[in-house]
């Protein structure tokens, strides 16, 4: 085994080390470093500006419980836009619904989409070549405030609202009002939306709170990351429709008639997903903060290499 | 903040650092070093041979996890045997259940719970002196080999299965042998059982086979620690009934009968915890071999210092 | 073995990290915050803010080469001033020379001059008790203004000049000719003097300049100080005398004369400390810059905790 | 900057971590696994099987320590013979002595070599393509077992004795004896003696007292060397020549008739060397034991991945 970690400040008094077993690539886009590294314990990983961003190991985790929700919840999703995911794994969540007539996929780094179709093959497996999907690189945020379109579901997949980073417009009120925007009546929203704290410490409750102000149902829901050593949350809004409130036999029925094959979502999971801990679903009803442009949520960016 | 680290080894190519604040104890006891600290992530610490055994930021969730779905599940669970639980946890949630009648609990260290006592207050909050609990200080396999009575919930709060550890007895077949034997009928059996991993790996399921020899019904339930890093599992056995069957009104109803108050458990936590990942379920379905006392399933001990 | 570490920030690319046997003592002082720690590498070790002052394994390598070059070089050292030294051993080096008559220290800090006699007995070795030591607790830099004596020997055995830190002004050329004036025409003034690198770069050029401006004959020496991880800098000042051109005879002839037994300190020694790597000896030459209390000559303080 | 960091294994209980700017190569040899890094402290650096063969930063000074004292003390070293010293840096210095007829150079790893040539161009400055030099591939114990020459200097650069690593070996008394079978009466044998510690700890002694077996004169020497975090030990033998007694003025006057230019080395620096401190001269002294072939000296072979 090497001698060479990939030190993951999760915080500045909790660091993750994971043995790297082979050093794949390390380039300089325009938006931020990227680096793929083969490790011990988490397979490939995709690394942008020191941050793990998904790995091997869990990326169907991920992305499964970031698409399939929204996307099974919506009764015939055909138009779907997706913000951000360079990966191409929400991309491939998305395709496999088979009523899918487009995704369109919005990323700014053209240079970060180019390497993940190269390196990590095992995450887009051949998305981007799909007839169905449209990859256009711009600004999610220009793209949508230009857009003439509306859309069946659209899905989120940007990086962590980082003190000083632009991700963190898009978890505040005037972002989620342009989604809103772009959707269709029965449209549903969703994004990544940060760890969920088991004492209702982070802002995902902020998150919520800024959705509830926007979309008439503002749901969170969570599953636990093992690359993220955390409980991850999600966030979906509609103007009605309760994610949670889907019946099991609808999501197992769905699945099957779209042809979808998953190996983490299931009408069983996602029952799980949207019990949220007690103190997590307590911490966002008392919040009364919201996210705002001007004066956005933001989460700890690590020391950057201190 | 200081620069002193604790290095939780969790295999040999993750490893977690996690600040000290404050060194509080270090002893050496008959059985193992004793250690405790407060760090800035999560709280006080208790460190047992270089093992995080609970944290102050989340033994709630562990203890409440442990103990509830079972004391929930029987109707009325009068007499409870402990094995293990030094801190006094265990025993602290065992007691909110009003209808206890007498809870016995057997740990081999009693200078570990000399300690728990004196430096771990938030954990026991006076549980020991309780006029209900009664403390014995032996091996617990002795205590049940020998032990004449009969009990409703028996509860095991044993460490890992850590390779050469005795531990390792309490997750094998004789020793769950012996546990049915000290169980009233309707009686029920649930205990600690190592992380269940996300890829079904791990020997989470060699420890439900092995419950599903002894019991008629073994059902593993999963929970998120923080400070384990880890979907935590758990087993439960019994001789017909299903926890994961309990309703929902069961749980509620039990619960506010028996005045009992909790952070963590509620019936819709309860539910969520039987809802196992697919690829851990398959894992257990499909997995042939069981943990004996000759071939003891274990986990990995850490370098102990390297 | 532990799984406590220290974290020695050496500079924001290179840490130590020391596996910490025990814990002895962590205490918040009126200056700074104290820790004594064992560990395996370099047993007992002395932490101010984060910091290693001292190390068991070899404070009297770094005492040693602080106080005898000078005490050696003096044909008749009655009367010696020390400016920190906490420890007391730098202390117990001035007196081993038989003819010393007084010894006066003077530290800011009586909370960790109390803590090292209660728990750095190596360091001290009694030496505080000694007839001919005087210890004041004041502000060295204070002392020295207000001082009406003029001392034989002057050694300022105070931390390293961090930014922002107070004691930066003990490396200025301000406080050098406070020293020069405290001292008898055939006085020797010496202190540490930071790390010498041997590729030149680093504060100790600096360091040696500013002594040249005020001293007549300005001399640097090294030595290898492992708990220090480097080649470390001292710098002397006489109005004359040169310490390098002291003969080995000499060193033998004064030692056995006083009665100095060392462990480390010899006339071979002597010779060797004086020989600098070319780089740096290089780099000393053309230096141009000076400390002075305007524009101090700082290093790095490392992230204090990030 | 980022946050993959080499981890360099001092010690069981000393880890020194250097921050990695940019991952160069990785390969695996018939002898070793190769990492080449850029660091932010030492430069770029070689590793091999997870420990630092030499960096950028002060490579000059290991190479020059290796081959100046032995080449300045012989007076006209025409024919030298290198184990070893793949990077070619032994080779560039031997080479700068323009009495060199021939040096021949043999090291067993010829991939290693061929990416030194590549990657290392600092290290050997083309020195691989002088026309005195000869490089073989062969094991250096079986060319020095079957080699007819007899040689004006033998300099072995070996890596440490690494328990059960063949290079043990190379620090034998048989192998000691293989050496001087091999050199010319007035000829010079020199090697990298490991770490030698101020508490006279560790081989370095063993190794002077099996070189003393062998040789007439057996002479110990040491540099600091940043990037080894340590005081670095040499061994010299001769069959009467003392290297340590080498007159300043013949350094001087060699190094120049010769147009040898250093940056490290100098009659200064030479006569320092040859001074140890004296715990470690004292360890020397009485040291009893020597290394054979079947009870080999060796030092920590670090975790190798734990």
């Amino acid at each position: 085994m090497t001698n060479i970690w990939f030190l993951d400040e999760e915080s500045r008094s909790r660091w993750i080390l994971y043995r790297v077993k082979k050093h794949v690539l390390e380039a300089e886009t325009d938006f931020c470093t990227v680096r793929i590294m083969d490790t011990e314990s988490l397979g490939r990983i995709l690394v942008l500006d020191s941050k793990i961003q998904s790995a091997e190991l869990d990326e169907h985790i991920y992305h499964e419980a970031l698409v399939h929700p929204a996307m099974t919840a919506h009764s015939n999703p055909r138009r779907v836009l997706i913000l951000g995911g360079g990966e191409g794994a929400t991309l491939r969540e998305v395709l496999k619904h088979g009523c899918v007539q487009q995704a369109i996929m919005v990323d700014i780094n053209k240079q970060l989409v180019e390497i993940c179709r190269k390196y990590l093959p095992a995450w887009h497996r051949n998305a981007f070549r799909d007839k169905r999907a449209r990859i256009i690189f711009d600004d999610a945020a220009d793209f949508i405030r230009e857009a003439r379109e509306k859309f069946d579901v659209i899905i989120s997949d940007i990086s962590d609202p980082e003190e000083g980073s632009p991700a963190a417009f898009f978890y505040t009120k005037e972002f989620f009002t342009l989604v809103k925007g772009r959707l269709k009546p029965d449209g549903i929203f969703v994004s990544q939306a940060t760890e969920i704290f088991y004492d209702g410490s982070g802002i995902h409750p902020i998150i919520n709170r800024t959705a509830a102000r926007v979309f008439r149902v503002a749901e969170s829901f969570c599953e636990f990351i093992p690359s993220f050593s955390s409980m991850w949350g999600f966030i979906a809004g509609t103007q009605g429709l309760s994610l949670k409130g889907l019946e099991r036999k609808s999501v197992t029925g769905r699945l099957k008639e779209r042809g979808v094959k998953t190996d983490f979502y299931s009408a069983a999971m996602h029952a799980r997903m949207f019990i949220l801990p007690p103190a997590a679903q307590k911490a966002i009803t008392g919040e009364k903060k919201i996210s705002t442009r001007k004066n956005p949520a933001t989460v700890y960016s690590g020391s950057r290499g201190l």
